[in-house]
């Protein structure tokens, strides 16, 4: 067993786009876990675009930030290497806030048992986890789609709106994706069954979307924010429900957050905009495991994770998710098991 | 009786602040009234931010803008002087979208008969006509306050803000309000009971707050938009209601639309927003008119008219709206009885 734990640490608090320079590799010598520990070698580690809003500085958010000289927060999956635990044992798999690191301690609170053999480890960071569980609430607590509702998902093609898209599709809505780029479009439509696609670098979106949703949008799932969230508000159907799941256009901006102009639209068209916070959802996550598990398994639900190798490339493989490279939900596999 | 009506029409579409050249003042003979037709003078008429809105060119809106040439829209009270129309008889006093202009003919459709020896007819564009049901349905229906809670309601002192501040104090809650100017703060701490008032044109609004609602906002009710909505979404407590009534202070920009910078706290906040749009409850005003009635007998609801004479001063009256000039409804009077 290796005696040595990588890391990759906040050295300040990024303005703009992250550099190389806001993280601090570290090196620490591994100890035996405490009483009541268990130590985790990671091997497969979440990267998503939340990470980026907890590298700042903020008072009011839904979590503190991550210190400055602290390991960066990430979500992962590893198994279990030394146990001072009762309730895991050495060999057990397991997914939690472990870090971007190569070995964590755990108390074992908030720390998952997973199973390997019922589908791959990746599945447990993407459909089977927090993008996930997202979607699935986000969708149906949230958004509430209707048999014929006309969907309209951005970032479509990403973690949770692959996982959006495709249970609209299931609860029998018309569904059209926003992601950018040809290739992205085509998975949306071609693999996922999508009804369209806009390709949001090529394409005029909100000629688009009075194209593709000539009623209207009966709910709209926002993940990037700006302009597309706009658009998207220009065209809502009347009591149209608009799920805010996240703002990635806007997360590395050095000026504030463009508020959406269109708000107004809300009142005219008696729309509902609302958030959705996946840790509220946490309680029931076994019952949207299990639902989701048997749609992966039955081939209705598809998912896709974009897997690159290598501890050390963590800094420039977290800028794919900003400059849209990923395809699917992002990982950075660092150890076979 | 004269055999003249005078108008206001649009003769332009304003950009930004409305410009007397923005008007036409024009003369028309009077006619009989046609079959089913009663003719109108009009007594009162109703000067509201929405009007600026109905100015616009504008392809996705509630109500369809009034056409270039005709007479300016507007809610009015006033006396049926002739009638060819079987549901009203000469001296009937009558409520509608009469329109900016001495007389109006119209075939009864919307037309709603008021008793002026139950209140005073300038009380029927304000507490008991348009803005009371929009506060009272607004607050009520889409904000939900419960007792104990803490509503903040911005153009505090305007015909909305006034009536959905005291009916909040009525069920229970703690209000705050936002108005420009001392003697706007003082009317609404002193004589309508609000808890505390802010003065956006001197006090530091976030701050202000802060300091106010130290458990947070649970109800938000939004006349102004811009920066004043910004502040609010910032001091929202977990679970809040963002009532969007209006943004009279965007009405007259000739750039977009500042939209709610803030508008990811109501993610965090777990935060719900949406619009009121008066019309959907027309068909309860009855049950709110008693009520209200009943709250402005008892003395509990007060209500306040800033009444300007004289029709040629339509186009200057019409501005003290968006300098926040007046104090209480607008009330343009232009004859006596």
């Amino acid at each position: 067993m290796s005696t040595v734990n990588h890391q990759f640490r906040l050295a300040a608090r990024p303005v703009g786009t992250v550099k190389a320079s806001d993280w601090n590799f570290t090196e620490e010598t591994l100890r035996d876990p405490a009483e009541g520990e268990v130590l985790i070698k990671i091997l497969q580690i979440s990267l998503d675009p939340a990470m980026r809003g907890w590298m700042n500085e903020s008072k009011a958010s839904y979590i503190p930030p991550v210190g400055l000289g602290d390991v960066m927060r990430a979500l992962a999956v590893g198994r279990v290497i030394a146990s001072n635990n009762p309730k895991f044992a050495v060999g057990d798999h397991v997914n939690g806030l472990l870090g971007v690191q190569e070995y964590a301690y755990s108390n074992g609170q908030s720390l998952t048992k997973i199973d390997p053999k019922l589908a791959p480890l990746s599945v447990y960071l993407s459909s089977l986890g927090m993008p996930g569980l997202t979607g699935y609430f986000g969708l149906l607590e949230v958004g509430q789609p209707q048999a014929g509702d006309t969907v309209v998902v951005s970032g479509a093609a990403g973690a949770v709106g692959t996982v959006v898209g495709q249970i609209a599709k299931i609860k029998g809505a018309r569904v059209v994706g926003i992601a950018g780029g040809a290739d992205k479009c085509r998975y949306l439509t071609e693999e996922l069954g999508f009804d369209a696609a806009i390709d949001y670098k090529s394409d005029n979106v909100k000629a688009a979307l009075l194209q593709h949703c000539p009623d209207g949008i009966n709910v709209y799932f926002d993940n990037v924010g700006g302009d597309i969230l706009d658009a998207a508000l220009a065209q809502l159907a009347h009591g149209a429900r608009v799920v805010i799941c996240g703002a990635i256009s806007q997360y590395n901006n050095t000026t504030p957050i463009k508020g959406p102009a269109n708000y107004l639209n809300l009142m005219v068209k008696r729309a509902t905009m609302k958030g959705v916070m996946v840790s509220d959802f946490y309680p029931r996550a076994a019952e949207a495991g299990m639902v989701m598990a048997g749609w992966i398994a039955s081939g209705k639900l598809k998912t896709r994770e974009d897997i690159v190798e290598g501890f050390n490339k963590f800094p420039e493989t977290f800028q794919m998710l900003f400059t849209g490279e990923n395809n699917g939900k992002l990982i950075l596999k660092i150890a076979e098991a």
